[in-house]
């Protein structure tokens, strides 16, 4: 299926529907109304339609998205129906608790390989991934991974991007709370971890 | 000063400008035009004018926003001007991550107390916060700590959440990958990091 052009800002938000859509789906239902997906995600109903118009017209009035379609469609527009390789720089905390976070298969990513500065941390296993030293990025495109995961302390993120780059990762999650510059052929995406939080005390005013 | 009604959205957006606004500032620039920070934090400059509309009129035309008020303005309006103390559950591998996040403070967040279910923990400090043990919850709400972090395997997330709302919090980060419900009063914000991952396939095809 061939889609129209998705705004960024509709890209945004797809994997929270699938999420929400998964969600569903676990629980064995097997529609679901925009109000519903609407009050399990947080976004409002009328923009979860038009989201989902980009998709063709696969709802039914009445009844509601079809689930297993729902999934498809995103899995497919956000390219997630095929297992996606990701390499993770840092095996410190973070990294380590990356490593063994298990929302990532939910979307078809695995953490293929780990890579970390320190030579002591080299060979050792963490979730069942070999650490691996830095000089050995340079093998990631031969191994067909395209992804990379900075998990390093901020003075050392732009270094390790670079890096990244150079081995050919196309695109990088990058969770240091410092902006990285890549060329503009490389999609970053920065986590603020806090910035999340940032949203709270707007809606629990003290008192 | 008084703010108009903001749309959920746009407080979703403020952190980011926040950011933003933070990185030119240490950057020693005085004001920044929508176009500049659109580029930055990759939301359209449309989108910017708009949400800064909510804070009434403050940008000049050929000039752009002065900075400093850009940053007292979104921090007034999120509540960020008072430091928040937040309470974190589960010092694991991702909760010994958030204690030592440095990114915390730049919205003057701070993990004032963690707690952990592991008795060997408890007693022993991370980042210079102590562990203490989950009966201690309850004594949140005399320590002015409104703001709940959960950082615990997912099956114990809703356990911990229940825990807090008892223990009078009135937000909640959630990192564990699961929905977690409670009360319409307080507000739950759940940080999906594979998600925020599932976005990059689309923007870097294979080939």
């Amino acid at each position: 299926m061939k889609y129209r052009r998705v705004p960024d800002e509709t890209i945004r938000r797809l994997p929270v529907y699938l999420r929400g859509a998964i969600y569903f789906s676990r629980q064995g239902m097997k529609s679901v109304s925009s109000e519903k997906l609407a009050g399990l995600v947080g976004v409002n109903s009328w923009q979860i339609r038009k989201d989902f118009s980009y998709f063709g017209e696969f709802g039914t009035p009445g009844v509601g998205y079809d689930i297993g379609t729902l999934i498809k469609h995103i899995q497919r527009i956000l390219r997630l129906n095929v297992v996606h390789k990701a390499a993770l720089v840092g095996a410190g905390n973070l990294g380590s608790a990356l490593l063994a976070y298990p929302g990532f298969r939910m979307y078809g990513f695995e953490i293929a390989a780990a890579f970390d500065m320190d030579k002591r941390k080299v060979g050792k296993k963490r979730a069942g991934v070999v650490i691996e030293d830095m000089a050995k990025l340079r093998t990631l495109k031969a191994r067909y991974i395209r992804l990379g995961i900075i998990a390093v302390p901020e003075e050392a993120a732009q270094d390790v991007a670079d890096q990244l780059v150079l081995a050919g990762v196309k695109g990088i999650l990058n969770f240091s709370p410092r902006y990285v510059s890549v060329p503009s052929k490389v999609k970053i995406i920065t986590i603020d971890i806090a910035m999340d939080l940032a949203c709270l005390p707007y809606y629990t005013p003290a008192g």
